[in-house]
């Protein structure tokens, strides 16, 4: 496996929880020789000799990105990497996220070991959404986690067609619709009703949110194809677009949404004994053994 | 079985195709030697001494209200009686109701039957929403189907906590929160996952909306005590009450929604052939026979 | 509160876990000046003064049953009192249960108190199945929890006709169907997708198991009126009735199940400061804070 | 495409109202100068010329199978297959099915295009169950739309645990399990609460069978590793293995079931202008519009 030379570090924003790990990582990557670059943060404190920068100053220079926080803090770092390749070891801050995975008193031994060689890169489907508006189009949007679409004013449903490629899939009325990679598949979709779409699975989840339908029901697609979604004309109300929850667009009956593969997947950097069940069965509470009135 | 003298007839607002029944019902009715009043609506056209007014004023006067168009204007005009108890028979204009359960071509035969006494009347659970403000206190607004509270921004999940009668049901994360009746069990809380309450089950369903947690299930408590819903100090944005789809106020985190039983039932007047189910089957497609892949 | 003076226990078969609490509770029991009443069980020991014998003599002099062991334990005691009402009190053995809510560590003062009459009784809904035939009517038999029918060949699904009373529901294509108090509700119905219902509430879950039709969703019907499961002839198959999971009797094509209210409520002595929704917590996990790929 | 000289029939068994489209497609075969060989069933009257034979005989001759019937039937013949290669097309009796998508009456026009080569053919995944028994090892038994395991006795769950390739799922408490294909996601895994997998992913849905825990939910996983299902030796009852409902063996605790790609893709022969979402549309009576009391 490739040996990373340059290191940077980014961090969840105003939690001040996540400092100390930053200053111990930063410091352990300055004695194993490496460059070290840091991302400017209110009241951050690194080693002499790591580089303090803005986020995107840390991810050009960074050939292993290195991200404290939760799985959200991670989202925002893979979104913003655009079209730049940088694998990504995400250390969490006392709770195990689903992207997230290394303890922060794991993080000397992982990093030192990722550092020498042993890791494995799990790739990541990611999405971009384009939208098309009566006035031109907007976008690319990258999303990691999910694209949805959503009625804004918790009254009307949206009536809204969806497409995988060249084929009408159907009409729907609900009050919105999630388009989940596997990553986004334990989040919102899972809420919503969909399946959990393991990561080496090449497809996305379409989860229509409390469909009118009944038989309505959470869909699987190829990620070859891009999946549209078109707003009726008779939607009477706008609809909100968001990518991993951040608000990106508003939609009016008639214009559309255009969801597709990402240019490029998101690179997980995982130690050699990282399993995806496992996580699963820790975020999940599986096996965590409870008797009901059966027994 | 009372013989109703006074009739009020009310309609669907800005739908043409009910004016000729609605013209048709007075013509009947003032044959039928009864005092008729009709809202007055664009383009209605009712027969010489039906009486045209507003709507309040045809509730005033009106032993039985006649309501023409589908479920929603069915809600409307119970929601309008307020503290007035008025039976109604609802007339669909083609589509069967779950409320509206006469047809069109039905509508004289039914009538007179009703106007000789041949009918029963069926107790529908009605609910009422007190919001309890920093400010103050609003309310109470009536609801017929649900009271639901939702998240506005379409971003972030709500949080809040629970309550029935002194009882605490459990804290929550989720995009809102479903009280439905029976009546509206059908209805949104349906396609949120909940179960179909049989209107002789004097109870209210409690559907979370995209809960965060799988095992927030939907609950069904008794309706002889409020359930309360207290938005958390942690939610970051305002959440949204509607009662039967309709808004009637935002809500801050630490106020708190109060849902308790209405003062009165909404009383369906019904043909003596009536049968609940029959139109659960019809509005569900129960029993519209498919094969599937094991054939 | 009626103050109890004799006292029967009665406990989990085939665990040696249960012996010591069993002996402790006799010992306590007979110094608070009550006569006991103990199942003779493989290994007990009780203390002097306390008398040993057969399940039916204990619940025949108990006028306070206590139930030692889990839900499984306290359903069998429940369905053999028969006739009979006795208030139940249930300790279980380390792992809370829905109904056997007292800890084993609680066990002492829980008891000095309910005998000094603080306490209060929650009734519950129990049911009676009565089957139908060809040659001849069975039962009725007891179930607290529910009553299922399910195909027993595992390969092709049973078609069933439901009625409420005189009302017909629908026609069925689906593994099986369970019929459910809200004790029960809790049990096999919630892994079958429905709703958890309240004690208070005077109504059954009715669940189809894995439905062929998406629509045929669960139901809560009044317990004023009983449930009818027809067998239709079309069934290629013998179905199997249990009562909360006990095998009770199988059914061929055009026999009838019949469940209806029994004849008593169970009625569960509880501690005062007894919270149906604190257990409910407790038990699917609720608010046991969960971080998703959303944070 | 390639040009078939050489024709199979085979038919649903004990339905007469194939008999006729037998006949007809095989008088047409004839016309059109191919030669044919008919499955010989019960009362079936051919065209001069073709030649009656059993099925195994039928299949080895045919270049393209036609099989007239439901999905079962065409179910049947795909397994029957073996390790030979046969194109399929499916004509149904009058109720459109998920494989078999030609009406009777386009017979005529669709087996003319398909023979001039105006066609495509759709490849399916197929699964083969191999059970590891204490006495030795049974299979490969061939499904095209799901490997499942239940329970025997609708008594007691299942306990199991699952694997894909060498990675441990999780442990399992339920009714059974539901391995199934994307052509097996529209039957018994839909009814268990699965997705729809679109027939051009290349993954398995797992869907445990009323399943304990509430979080245990569908899980998609690749077709590239097989999934193992070991029956926990602290299950008591025996389970039953089915492929496409049919039963194939039992298994005691501590055995175990290994189900992986079939060695061949049944191929599906579809005019030109065949779509998936029609036919799902269709099946699912998507867009099949319906008022609620929303409206």
């Amino acid at each position: 496996m490739k040996r990373f030379q340059t290191i940077g570090i980014v961090a969840k924003q105003d939690d001040e929880q996540v400092l100390p790990t930053v200053r111990e990582i930063s410091e352990l990557l300055l004695q194993l020789g490496r460059a070290v670059y840091v991302e400017q943060l209110p009241g951050i404190e690194v080693a002499d000799g790591a580089t303090l920068a803005d986020a995107d100053t840390v991810i050009k220079h960074a050939e292993l990105l290195v991200v404290v926080g939760g799985d959200g803090t991670l989202l925002r770092a893979g979104r913003r990497l655009g079209s730049r390749r940088r694998p990504i070891l995400g250390i969490h801050r006392g709770r195990l996220g689903f992207l997230v995975d290394i303890r922060p008193d794991e993080t000397r031994d992982a990093l030192q070991r990722v550092l020498e060689g042993e890791y494995w890169v799990e790739k990541r489907l990611t999405l971009q959404a384009q939208v098309e508006l009566e006035d031109g189009s907007q976008g690319p949007f990258p999303a990691i986690n999910d694209v949805v679409i959503r009625n804004q004013s918790a009254v009307r449903m949206l009536e809204f067609e969806t497409w995988h490629g060249d084929e009408f899939i159907s009409q729907h009325r609900a009050d919105g619709f999630i388009v989940a990679t596997p990553t986004g598949s334990t989040a919102y979709a899972l809420s919503g009703g969909g399946p959990v779409l393991h990561p080496g699975v090449d497809a996305m989840a379409l989860v229509p949110i409390c469909p009118h339908t009944l038989s309505d029901r959470p869909l699987v697609v190829g990620a070859d194809k891009p999946v549209r979604v078109v707003l009726s004309g008779s939607s009477r109300d706008q609809a909100m677009m968001t990518c991993d929850g951040q608000v990106n667009q508003t939609l009016r009956p008639g214009e559309q949404l255009i969801i597709s593969r990402g240019a490029h997947s998101l690179e997980l950097v995982h130690p050699c004994d990282y399993n995806y069940f496992n996580i699963l069965r820790n975020k999940l509470n599986w096996g965590r053994e409870k008797s009901d009135s059966r027994d």
